[in-house]
């Protein structure tokens, strides 16, 4: 995969481009992932996010496991051509593997000195029973 | 600064952790930077962002010099705690060093064959404008 588009993205030493998923309709900010150029090239392709899991170390369709995948509506680059915004459609509301709907549900609370983070969120479905 | 709060998030071989800026109210994705322990620490004492700039390799309080700063409304974690967001308030609606409201305004159109990003939202102010 040579196209133009895909080497105006500007991949780190590892070959990757971090990711933020927005929901679309409520602008929520679900989770933030990375793609790899494949990744990117099948998230266009396919029209649902796939990414890189640095962990498994190959390619993630979001949801293959859990069917939450995303559908994706827009694909943005940042000024800096370094950045990568996914505006989707989240299917069953769920995009965090917690069961819940995104995955930034710790909020902090407290002072510099004294601060905490707090799940604020709630659990909409087990996660034993999404990954079965 | 040794805060139990600053422990919980996982930092990276950099001692540094993404940070998602959103704005309160519309809910836009503004801008993607990294912070350190300090940065992070500042940001809570502040109630303002205060970035780690990796190319000036210093602190960043965002806004010093365009007078653009991040009113922090509300911070979170993900649920692997190695991601930030913050939930902010953008002085003069202009993150961008471009001028624009948004870092992410160039959009991806096309098909995985033929793609290309075409900048889609406008310059609100001249840059020069604002780095005098």
């Amino acid at each position: 995969m040579s196209a133009t588009w895909l080497n105006k993205v500007r991949w780190d030493e590892y070959g990757l481009v971090p990711v933020i998923a927005q929901e679309v309709g409520t602008g929520d900010v679900l989770m933030f992932a990375w793609m790899n150029r494949d990744a990117l090239a099948k998230t266009v392709a396919l029209g649902e996010a796939v990414y890189w899991s640095r962990s498994r170390k190959k390619l993630w369709h979001k949801g293959e496991e859990s069917g939450h995948v995303q559908k994706v509506h827009e694909i943005r680059l940042d000024c800096d051509e370094d950045v990568v915004l996914l505006r989707v459609e989240q299917a069953g509301e769920i995009a965090c593997h917690t069961g819940r709907h995104s995955c930034f549900f710790q909020k902090f609370d407290g002072t510099e000195k004294s601060g905490l983070w707090n799940a604020v969120d709630p659990v909409l479905k087990d996660p034993e029973t999404i990954y079965k």
